[in-house]
């Protein structure tokens, strides 16, 4: 990089700074205009799920079973980890201990960015691994991945649609070289060419909804990537519901963006997804403690979404629904 | 313990924070996802009671008279002692002045845990008392106690059914193997063991509000047990007014948790109770004062509500409705 | 006062605070219980005012006039001086200035608690003068004040009934030896014995608006009394377009309570008003320079008024309505 | 300025510090009343456009062209530079490098207070150039200026009528002597002198709207004029759709005030608005980078909106729509 190039800014943040440091140096002290937030799908996701109450129903104890199949792999949570590339404190020792740990818990991996050999070796954990490619600029490498991901032994696959126009942060798009944005047809081919069930995943409207149904998708991630992709897209814990009435019985619909807890888990059924995704939370805890650290945070969800199915009189997770849920007065209910 | 049990995290949030120690070690700052707050239904309950207003009506001063009667004993005031188990900070002589205090301030006290010496002592103050029994995993535990209340003098005995699951704080589960689920039938049968009247505490649906009336209580106690039951349950503010709609002119309808004032007081009967527990208050005023502390706060309590009932043209406590009161603009009245 | 009356704790704050003490002597820190805001009507006033967005209409500019005839005096402003008692730190001869500087405003003064003596000297600044006395409990001194009134020269005599039950703050009531609830004849008798137009202040629901209506009120004031009648009464601003629609027609609708700006006084005359009183600001601008600081006050208020009225395309107060406001989004328009 | 002018307060504000002063010297220590904040349509327009969240549609992927054409200029982004009067802290030719850049990113200008030598050399970089006149209270000026517009080249010329008053801060009206309110027939003469197209800056009712309209004006700005117009005016952003419904098909609806980045001009046009406008971001932009700094800003905006409108699935500005935009569940959609 010339040192001029370092010398541009890149951002309105980093210009405006510029203009206070010049100013200051003129005697003028201006105040910067407040910015949006650029978390702002995120916070809103958090504050929305903190304002849903759950009704109890304690008569008639009920032993929970929170157990689903998905992508005809047999799970005792509705949590699994969400779409997760490797980032550069794990190593890939550390990734494959991450996915041990989720198997062990009995949940289902999904792997973003990364190769063939950490996917094998992945899979040789003996968990169920869904594979999630990134929509590269070259489409061929997608169709490569979606193989290669059958070939290795998946139990699904599927493609990320929000990042066609790469990530997003603080005003800056970032690997804009590397994804781009693809034609339905592009979808409609990589689906062709497995067996597979199919994910689209960063679904946020019921016209992208029903447009994945339509060609063919197996289930959808409804997602807003948590700080990653638009700022202020609708969060995902909004578009739910929409989504759910209109695809729901079609295809599976999951979600993910922003849960954290067993009662967040509880939200999201309620909302209508099948399952909900964690992904910072997963990485967290294998940092804590590798594959048993990881087993012990879907424990611990587990066992709170467990634990209010029962006081909510839920014998499965097929009875826990929108009824079951009220929001604060403060909000007027999405649902 | 061992060693390695003192070093096994027991909650997200401690997985969470060795997850940062790790990570700091390798030179890595990450910030933790912003966790969901577990006191959310409290904190709710009491920002709705603050965001509503009472009307006056001025003309026409009338004497408010606040008295009741409960299960057949007279009160002077609507607010009562609920269910309270001695704390560590207060010896048995303590909680037996309190008990004291209560009767002195004309009103009923509800005991929690406790043994059948402390509750002999409590009646024999002449005050008149409640049994609460706890959901103890061991049934015939709970049959015995409910008779010990009857035989030793109790105007009432009950049950409190959201301590099913044992409390909850945290992220914890604390006291799963004393206390478990209870099928009705078991109700039903310590129901049907006492001719007194019976009460179920901890009903936050219609559901369950119907259910407790259908096999025989005479009262139900609207609660969320303050922070010690389910996180996000719907606050008892908020599960009130529909639960009263549903069964409050065949059973009593008594409500606690987070109610602090005698304007609170006012708006729990407005929302359809017909009398409203305090007890980390009481437990207070007991470390303030002993009797005399215990009998000084309810009567704080009961002289601003009359002030209240006055101001508001309110002769006795069945003139106090939801017409008089009135929803914050921020808020969508929930009743 | 003897120690122990000394030593007796007034108020749950007390109370509680000495339960603090008594605990972490014992070596147990207790949080207290987080207690409603007994500010709560006056901030939830300031807030909603401020919620409230003006239209402009600019075309066809007009030169605003805001005049008005209260009582047959003229006023060159809408905003009036509601009923004041003199505090501790204003002498007779600064209330007197404070009365002047009304005058030189062209508004009205409402005076208070005050003798015969303070009333004449406040009359003979020139100033139209409205005594409101207090609910007394000595009924006969009511009578004596309003007879009192007419004769000495005030252009209208009223009663002030929200503190029929004394003031209150902070948990406490205050006055109650002095000032006690009259009975709706006695209010008659009080409006029989003056040929003056009688008002009525501290008016929240329309039930009382229509009592004082019915009985020959000529005008009311819609009031919360600041801090110190009933905390969590509804704040006038909410009150008052529901009251002015009921009795506007018939009676004159004044408000006062948290109204400090111009603009605030153009939404309360939007909301139904017909002038808006200010009491604490007009003592602290006395405070700031006498009579001239009262007329400088009332003169900013007014400037700033007629400015939002031109910019409005209102040439009179008559043409202020609630189509000319909005309020946020984040509020359910009350009107 | 004299000893005494120099004392008098001129702001409310000024007058009750002084009350503070002196009561303190007499010992008395008096908080004083909360004021509405003057800053309040900025902050709700703030808040309100950070409450809007996009939907996305990514299948079907679309290049998004930002291009339009205004007063006959084609831009290439639908972000402009509003009405901009040289702030003290910029020379004239610091000036004329910010047009240049407003050019440079395809953009147009609009010039407000500004004597003709800076127009024409403004004009002379190439940059369309709208006139903003400001209402002198000497209307000869005002048409001399719309005539000097149009014979010096610029492409468009208006009236800003939010300043008929002044402005108004923190209590204070400001350039009161210089400017004054203007009657409809002055507008229309204004009109009448001009073949431009002729802008009215100031709109914030549907009644204004339409009498722009109707009296011939091609264009509207629909704006709260930031902080310096009325406090606690609707906010553009509140008034923006109902003015585009009601004449958004007759003539050209701009928007300014509160807008910071390129999502904030995908909700102004999805409220209405055919361009969004820029004062004070364009200012620090200058600052920051003289005319490449004003490009470098235009081009993150456009960059930004054109990367949202290729999320929304939108290719052009037109099929932006409200459709595409939903509402926090904690406001009340104004749209």
């Amino acid at each position: 990089m010339t040192e001029t190039q370092a010398n541009k800014p890149s951002t309105i943040s980093e210009l405006f700074n510029r203009a206070k440091d010049n100013l200051k140096q003129k005697g003028t002290d201006v105040p910067l205009p407040v910015a949006s937030n650029y978390l702002a799908s995120s916070q809103a996701a958090r504050e929305l799920l903190d304002s849903i109450f759950i009704q109890t129903r304690l008569f008639d104890p009920v032993e929970p079973d929170a157990g689903l199949t998905l992508f005809g792999a047999k799970m005792k949570t509705p949590s699994f980890c969400s779409a997760l590339s490797k980032p550069p404190y794990l190593s890939d020792g550390d990734m494959v201990e991450l996915v041990r740990g989720v198997g062990k818990a009995s949940s289902i991996m999904m792997l973003g960015i990364g190769g063939s050999e950490l996917l094998q070796t992945a899979i040789d954990t003996g968990t169920p691994v869904v594979k999630i490619v990134k929509p590269y600029r070259d489409t061929e490498l997608i169709y490569q991945k979606v193989r290669d991901a059958e070939a290795r032994g998946c139990i699904a696959v599927g493609m990320d649609i929000d990042h066609f126009y790469g990530g997003y942060r603080d005003g800056r798009s970032r690997l804009t070289d590397t994804f781009a944005p693809k034609r339905t047809e592009e979808i409609v081919q990589a689906i062709s060419m497995t067996k597979l069930p199919f994910v689209v995943k960063g679904i946020l409207s019921t016209h992208d909804a029903l447009r994945a149904a339509h060609i063919g998708a197996s289930a959808i991630v409804v997602s807003n990537h948590g700080w990653g992709s638009l700022d202020f897209s609708v969060p995902s814990v909004i578009a739910l519901p929409d989504i759910a009435d209109a695809v729901g019985k079609r295809i599976t619909v999951l979600v993910d963006s922003g849960f954290r807890t067993g009662n967040d888990v509880f939200k999201g059924i309620a909302l209508g997804a099948k399952a909900v995704g964690f992904a910072t939370s997963v990485l967290l805890a294998s940092s804590a403690g590798g594959a048993e650290g990881v087993e012990q945070f879907l424990g611990f969800i587990t066992g709170e979404l467990k634990r209010t199915m029962a006081m909510a009189g839920c014998p499965d997770l097929a009875s826990i629904g929108r009824p079951l849920i009220a929001a604060s007065p403060k909000m007027t209910p999405w649902w």
